[in-house]
């Protein structure tokens, strides 16, 4: 993956981080994991479990920074790498293009979207998972639910930033939202 | 695969089919396979290779018809395991909407796309193959060839029917028109 | 319109069209008329109202078939017309593909998209309006209701045959689904 | 445009730009300019005309950088301005997804997309202009042509950094590569 190791060097402190960012937008992805049937019908989502401070558990997508120098299909492929591990084995998609733009601003009334830290335009992609996750990096767990579930209520309180609905457009974009 | 059984039940007569090409658009679809990498990246485009009445080659893409009572996706795949074989793998895309529609006339000017039998409205998909394809039908051979040879004025000149074009369409829907 | 004038001419009589809906699947437009600001986001979904048998009212997107001969475009301008007059000023899309597609069945468990009188292919589309429209045809009235209004319970009462999802698709697909 | 003035607040020196773009891709949006008549189908592409150090003319899209705090279609609106004046009237599409993301690094052999000063992500777009463009900003003129001169290996000379072929992408978006 020579892709990941040239972008690796491309090394920014958490100083020059913080300084930039108040300075532009970020470019980041968002990656929402499906298991798929032989018709590529989505038939269920992966969500991540994350321990909080307060003690609760939230859900999340699949998401990261993409790097000074590196090509989307190489942050999509690392970040999934990162957080389900090495035989996940996903498949990003053909398209260059997003499903849709999620913009995330410090301001959670501007666009719906919300990251306290910065502005950040994401590129989000819906990405079939082939092989088997293990979830890593400071994810606890990956729970596979149905599209009933992940368009739920329940579903929806246990995720933040806007992350929810951006769940629901990639279930609307592959046809599966209830 | 039950879709299939329950479609091939809605039999149609050859008598039948004329009757109705004459009254209605057909519904088709249209498949480009693809080989991609593990970053997705589309690496080489499968091309069809039909002996024609003249003792000519002529390179296609898969391409059929949508019966009644039949899904998109079971019609993809039905046709793409009929020209590629039982082993071939394709990966139908989870989002339901194609990349382009293609209308096919009887009359050739009308929209660049072209079929003297009928006016059809086709759905194009671009399709990775990830097993073994083993060309069958009345298909001679598949040829794997690169983007930059699927674009060439003489992979254009073996098409026919506005095929040529559907190509370009999908390779720039990849990102790789040249 | 020379479009309008030629489709018309390719008349198919109602025992025709009895004959080949059980035959062949149809192909059909499904439109979203909205409002859009100067930015291009959309503000308000313009819903048709139509009287029930029973005397209830019912919420209805613009949808209609494509005839013999007649351009994807062609059908979606004049289903337009036709339900929201000739000034509301439609701004067909420039992109061919729909942004999702929607199969209609007999049997309503198929697919979530019901039609009980044929297996109906419909392509959906988004389409700001910006005249003046004057709901004609069998239409009551046109309502412009906002993205929540659109998304709420109630309107989703008021729907059937699964326009209700595929409004919600249309939400998503323009950012918009609450 | 209240959204302008907000994001014109947030200057940026040159001396911090220069340093950021060595540090993290820059967000950028590019724009297609298209006439398009009553069935949405574009009959024609408006390529700016700017001259170059040599004395020779370059065609070129609309294109630039999205501001900290800016929303994209506020960098859309605000570019098109820009370029084509305030009363070329663009209409911003209602679907947030470019047709296609062009990643410019100053490597030419990375992508295909070349930008000596930076690596950009750029978001793509294909934008009806439904007034009367001026062009101003560092534009000599815009020359509206048709797709199959936009195509031409004429144009393709006279434009530089891969917008010949993110404006051959543009076609195949619209259906419109010949």
């Amino acid at each position: 993956m020579s892709d990941i190791t040239e972008t690796e060097s491309r090394w920014l402190s958490d100083e020059d981080l913080e300084t930039v960012r108040g300075r532009v937008p970020m470019v980041y992805v968002d990656a929402v994991p499906v298991r798929v049937d032989g018709l590529g019908e989505v038939t269920r989502i992966g969500l991540l479990l994350r321990a909080m401070a307060d003690g609760t558990v939230s859900r999340a997508l699949v998401t990261g920074r993409v790097q000074f120098g590196e090509r989307i299909r190489g942050a999509l492929l690392r970040h999934l790498e990162k957080d389900l591990g090495p035989v996940a084995l996903p498949r990003i998609p053909t398209n260059p293009a997003p499903f849709t733009v999620a913009e995330y601003f410090p301001d959670p009334l501007v666009s719906g979207y919300h990251d306290p830290r910065q502005h950040a335009v994401s590129l989000a992609y819906v990405v079939p998972i082939d092989g088997e996750p293990e979830p890593s990096h400071d994810a606890l767990d990956l729970a596979w639910v149905t599209p009933e579930e992940a368009a739920s209520a329940e579903v929806r309180a246990e995720m933040t930033g806007g992350h929810d609905r951006l769940l629901r457009l990639a279930l609307a974009h592959v046809g599966r939202l209830p």
